[in-house]
């Protein structure tokens, strides 16, 4: 509710394109469907084209707009920052905003490498500001659920854990080269945009990794060369010049977790007709849980402990009051969309900054995916096994 | 965009509680995402109870709100009106708002009956103002590219429309008795509920009615009293006295159209664990088509066309680009939600109200819906076939 | 086990086509998977052509064959004759068999109108021989596990029936017209053929039927006569002529059963797409059962009684030692097909005949099954509901 | 068909439990649905259980039975061996039919290493005798049309190949030390057992493996020793003494494959609720082709060349008489299960024996898939990459 005496917590966003429009719409909804503990507030949206920046604050609804992120950050009204620029700008924006004592809401992937992550972390930390990186996908009801289950003990010890993501984007050659197929820009290409989500979904359902194993390919080595501004996942035109791929179309790995799992991962931008499959599938004693971001509303769940007969994987629909966040938005059945997951995100890192409620994911866990990209990357070099902890 | 020098309309809005805020979010995002040709303004939210719709006006953004919806309706601030109250209320509004010159957007059903219909109806004609029932379902990409399929021809000659409406919500004999089951509010129980949406499907996809025959329950016959406010699907307490239930249960009838197909419909709210099951199988000459509004965004199709060892049904995930209103959303694979149709009809009908802009469903669609329903009711009196011209 | 001391029972088999081969299979097989209480020997199959019925005999493996049905009756080393001519033999088969003494294992339809059914069920009781009808999907593991679930109470009171049987071969116009579209020699179309699968699956699931009302189609009204021999569910040839199609493609109903569930059904060969379509879903007050023969294996099971946010729809594959038949096959996940259901109900049939074991369906089942088909066609006819026990 | 001057071959084979009674009903069925070249004659079956073998031959339809293979294999009568004794015997006894002369159908695992397999395909060719390894997966209709797609060039360059196996008949730590758990007799476990399945099928589909890197586990190390006769897959009662598991329950390796595809494997027995998921999905720049034995006649296919808006995973029922083997056995839509597999690589082997035909998988496609196994083996040993030539 947005109440005239409520606390209100003020938000400038870096960043327009298609995380900026994810962002905003989630800053936009939160008020209607959640009691926030504070009214969040769109004071300035930050992007370097004024033009494009102007048009992206009238359209989502940002009270002001900025062309310089120093600026926008400098501006007393601004509680926390909002970063979804390119990757390559995320440690810089994030380092001054800390500095300026601002919290920090960060877009995945924290930084570039390791190291730069880890600077992001310790700044945060010595500076005490809150601090949040958006995996998002943990804030499905589905997902949420299936946490539920395994933090209850109902698939009993964890024996293996599966993940996909999968996109078909880049199977066209002629796809052009945007900024996320560019390693100095976007630091990494399937690994580190979705291989990344599915790490984090791993660690936030089963828990920590202990060493990997990985291949990678780059499919198609030179795309046309994109003309005009680039955004989104492909928007722009092609060129009929051509520019190197500088990053993987897709990297593939074996995992062994701490508590002894089984774990297998790949990422690939080459798989022809799965358009968003980010799924996994764990296997524990007890049972087993499946779930496709494709069908993001709906769980699979075998439980061993039902009748032999009457045994069966059950497809749930986690749209029940009984089903975290779900309750928020519709009756029973009325699905949810990808956006969703924002709008939840938002939520609770509005309630940690105004509460101090407890939050994850955080730099710390933006930190530990890196540990885990870059021990794979390190696998790929050597042909070995690695474990992260060495990284 | 929100400009400038845009031309703006004002929308006041009757009702607050489950499809008032389905209406409020899509008039909030409805310019985020769309290039509207006017901007849309939350003006006034109008309910009886001060506490309630002020809560709702604050938490879903609007200006003002009113406890008199004549109040409302006088306001010259307001260009159109926007009635989602219970159904008995619908006429007595809408005849109002067309008398005072605005247009108006309806829930469903339009009326308690044909008669109050078709006067709604001709009020709405003579006066010249835009109408439209918030059939919602038509706006989904999936079901946008059904239309398209059949209207290009690729189904060919239409053999079988097969639709179910199904729901569990009163599967439990203490669900109470809301406003929902009782005819002098409702009008109707699933049929008018929700049959209304399988018929209206029907009949944008394939075309008119021609007969139909029916057959309908009420399975539990006494329900408890509702304690306190009741708003949404099920809302409010449950008291420890009965009330008949006088609406039906689930009803189901065959109807034969006028372009020859067979149709079968049911619709249920005793449906165990199917939770909002909206699904139509229409079967062609050269193919076959399949939604859930449970899987919103896919939809199946088989064209006899295709080779003969590799024709299948192709499940299409209707979130590209080519897919109507899909490409206002998110990136392929990144799927939506079920109050996403409401922005959708919201846009369309503001680019009616503003540009002339072609528009269906009207009052027009509300009234050839109200007609197959109470043919069906006339047939389940008669035990036999009714003519849908004989009502 | 085939053992040397154990009971010898014989069959004489009229029909060699589609039926004959399954059947035959079935007589092949049984001995391996299953211990029956008597070997069945393979002693005669009859048909009219002499070529035809030899390869067949050689084929298939029986020990000889016959060109005249009544001769082989009249073979003392015949214990049991199975039919499976086509329909409008069916009658005077069986009548003759019976006066021999033989037990009779018929193919559906038990006749071609519920007079003949009537007399044959006469027939066969005022002799005392065994009868049987193959309404053999009843045999299926899954088929039998929604049986159990349902005579244990767990879908608790039925409110729904709801079933399909629709496949695709007729919606080529050019499909030329087999024995199976000639009312003089099938007595029926898709109603007969397969709504009568239907309508039995449900008296065998849920109960009788009380009244029905129905319409029908016949899509195309004339097709290429058929050269050369006629067997299988189309083989032979099309010739340049065309006739009459004198069934109808396609024919849908309401029911209300005894026990004052609504049922619903539809039979159709025009559905694209849909080869093997025989479903049901069955909706109780405590639960809802699902089943498609295309997946044969699996039963869908949703149990009201599960925790409301871990309840979903169980896809249950019936292969495990406890469900029915399914041991007597391969180990857990080893799925069955089509014909196996034919193998089991050989089996019970042998039982029956050897050990006066219970049994059904008999032909009072082919004969309420008849009456069900003849009371939709009077409805038909009448355009108004018709009760069963007017038939 | 049963010809009067039709060659007849004879068979011979050891072994009489799960696979035992697989092959038995192939030999009984095949001709009876294929022409075969020869009519098969079940000669002799041997085991060393004489009630066993006794009872097996009766309930099979074999002729007569053997206690001895070696005097089995000397009986001028048998034309070929089919072996499927445990895997520990499959060396002697191969080499021993090859030495007289006979044709060999062996199980798979070839040989419990590859020294033993490599010396069984020399003996095999040397001798010039017919051999065959009874990779069955690879004879149902549905994996015949990946085949045929990817052979047509209609998935393009493949870019991903994944497999899994997963069953789950181990999870229960109480079930017994069954022989499938020994090495000494099964040579390896979950990888040996179905992991070679999945890379014959890989092997089949798309080509050579270059190199692997794996892990393993053996969750549950120490079982319930059985009692009695063990045979199935986990037939016989369990002791209350434990013995040691000597084999991996399961096995996960990344693969390279000589034509630059990227590979993942997964074969395990703790997969709760899988009972028999074998699995392939295959991703070439033009299309993905999915398929699951559980539903073993469907294959899902997506097209990047159908119109973008109306492309989708198509679910292609692989029961038309255009898909090979399909046609043999019933009208489109009626679907084959486990044991049809069988069948119809029986078929080939007699056509292959008969008349020289083209027939895969041999003795070699054993070695290959050994090797392969072998060096991931290797690979764990070594915690680093394998490439397959250097085992």
């Amino acid at each position: 509710m947005v109440g005239v005496n409520k606390k209100k917590i003020n938000v400038g966003m870096v960043g327009y394109k298609f995380m900026g429009k994810a962002h905003s719409h989630a800053y936009k909804d939160v008020g209607m469907f959640f009691d926030t503990a504070a009214d969040v507030v769109m004071k300035a949206i930050c992007g370097r084209d004024e033009n494009g920046v102007k048009e992206a604050a009238d359209k989502f609804g940002w009270e002001s707009y900025e062309t310089d992120w120093r600026k926008m950050i400098a501006r007393e009204d601004i509680d926390f920052v909002d970063i979804n620029a390119p990757s390559d700008a995320h440690k810089e924006i994030t380092l001054a905003a800390i500095a300026a004592g601002k919290h920090v809401f960060c877009e995945k992937p924290l930084a570039l490498n390791l190291a730069d992550g880890r600077e992001m972390l310790a700044a945060a930390e010595k500076a005490g500001v809150k601090h949040a990186i958006c995996f998002n996908y943990r804030f499905l009801p589905a997902v949420q659920l299936a946490k539920q289950i395994i933090d209850e003990g109902r698939l009993g010890e964890i024996h293996h854990y599966r993940a996909t993501y999968l996109q078909d984007w880049l199977v066209d050659p002629n796809t052009p080269l945007a900024w996320r197929l560019k390693k100095e820009v976007a630091g990494s290409g399937a690994h580190g945009d979705i291989n990344a989500h599915s790490i984090d979904l791993a660690r936030f359902l089963i828990g920590e990794f202990d060493r990997v194993v990985g291949h990678n390919r780059t499919f198609v080595k030179e795309r046309p060369l994109l003309t005009g501004s680039a955004g989104g996942l492909s928007g722009g035109g092609a060129s009929t010049e051509k520019g190197e791929v500088t990053v993987d179309d897709a990297t593939g790995f074996l995992a062994d977790f701490k508590n002894g799992a089984m774990g297998m991962f790949v990422a690939s931008r080459f798989a022809a007709g799965r358009k968003n499959h980010n799924t996994f599938e764990i296997h524990g004693s007890k049972g087993t849980i499946r779930w496709d971001l494709e069908k993001l509303n709906e769980l699979e769940v075998y439980f061993r402990e039902d009748e032999p007969n009457l045994a069966g994987f059950r497809r749930i629909l986690a749209t029940e009051p009984s089903h975290k966040y779900a309750g928020n938005w519709w009756p029973t059945g009325h699905i949810i969309g990808y956006e969703h997951a924002f709008v939840h995100i938002v939520y609770e890192f509005i309630q940690h900054m105004t509460t101090d409620s407890p939050f994850t994911p955080t730099f710390l866990d933006g930190v530990k995916c890196q540990e885990v990209l870059e021990a794979v990357d390190l696998s790929i070099e050597r042909g070995a096994w690695v474990s992260v902890d060495e990284v």
